[in-house]
């Protein structure tokens, strides 16, 4: 006899594929559900097939959007490009609500040991991107090899294009102590110290 | 603009009512969502439907069950009862593969600050289930106040019917450190101490 009867056993079984969910957890998901009103259920899983059908990538940055082309493309400044590795970058940018600029989501960094090239992200789109009208991009990609090789390696192809290509500053976290930065922040800290 | 697109917005929202999940949380099982083919997400739309279309409680102890009466009542030996909180608290006395009675699930436990009283759980229904055949009766509810008020309240309840009431033994997790115990759980280890 299983200790799980079937239905629960599959949704423990679905639950555990969201990201760093195990067993225990996706066990006491299963409960929660079990424990809703059938309206609240169904519309649980009405809200995720809704989610899927109705999200698309923009066509022209690749952050989601439920049209051709998104919000921030059509209505925000274009001569300024972010350049993140992710959608959910673009969010935690957009939550600053200083940034005027758009965005160019890459959907991946390089990445060898992945097996990750420069053709397998949208490398390609970002270059078609860029004309007489793009003064700045703004490289954002992670402060891990990855993310640094890549911002390395899009800076080299389009600064022969005449754009200016920048990196979001490295340095201690605002609010931290020095204490417990690490030896590589603190070193890049000290070395791109500012006069003030 | 909304940081997030109304169909994620609504993800989110779905998710973040699962125990334990912020908004945080919530936004990257949604952005896992999002990265399933349309075929992974709707099996996982439908897992929760079907489970909560499937799962009744047993018409006897209480148990998840696809059926009238649970396959642990149906099998098992009927002279002994494992009375617990919760359906989880099932499974995790299932786990030890050692127990070989059935249970009566209370589905939650007297606790006067939230308004719950003996009234408000399955007692009755556990009372109406003793007869002759019952030799034992284990309260296994959690050892915190409210578990060890319903414990003694429902022993007080079936000790003039003649059958023998046990209570899960208090003491020293095994593999723990005496120095990491709390004083309440060391002074019952000591109170409850055995010859050897």
């Amino acid at each position: 006899m299983d200790i799980f009867i079937e239905p629960i056993g599959r949704l423990i079984n679905e639950f555990s594929k969201l990201p760093g969910v195990g067993k225990k957890t996706a066990q006491r998901y299963a409960y929660k559900i079990i424990g809703m009103t059938d309206a609240e259920a169904k519309h649980f899983a009405e809200s995720i097939v809704y989610c899927k059908q109705r999200v698309k990538y923009c066509r022209i940055c690749g952050n989601f959007t439920e049209e051709e082309v998104c919000d921030i493309c059509k209505k925000r400044d274009p001569s300024t490009i972010c350049v993140v590795k992710e959608p959910k970058d673009v969010i935690a940018m957009e939550k600053l609500h200083e940034y005027k600029g758009v965005y160019h989501v890459l959907h991946g960094v390089i990445s060898p040991m992945d097996g990750v090239g420069p053709n397998d992200i949208r490398i390609k789109e970002l270059l078609s991107r860029i004309d007489g009208n793009v003064t700045e991009v703004i490289m954002a990609t992670n402060p891990d090899v990855e993310g640094e090789a890549t911002a390395m390696y899009v800076a080299r192809l389009l600064k022969p294009l005449g754009v200016k290509v920048t990196r979001l500053a490295h340095g201690i976290p605002v609010g931290s102590e020095l204490e417990y930065a690490d030896e590589v922040t603190l070193s890049r800290a000290l070395s791109e110290r500012k006069q003030i």
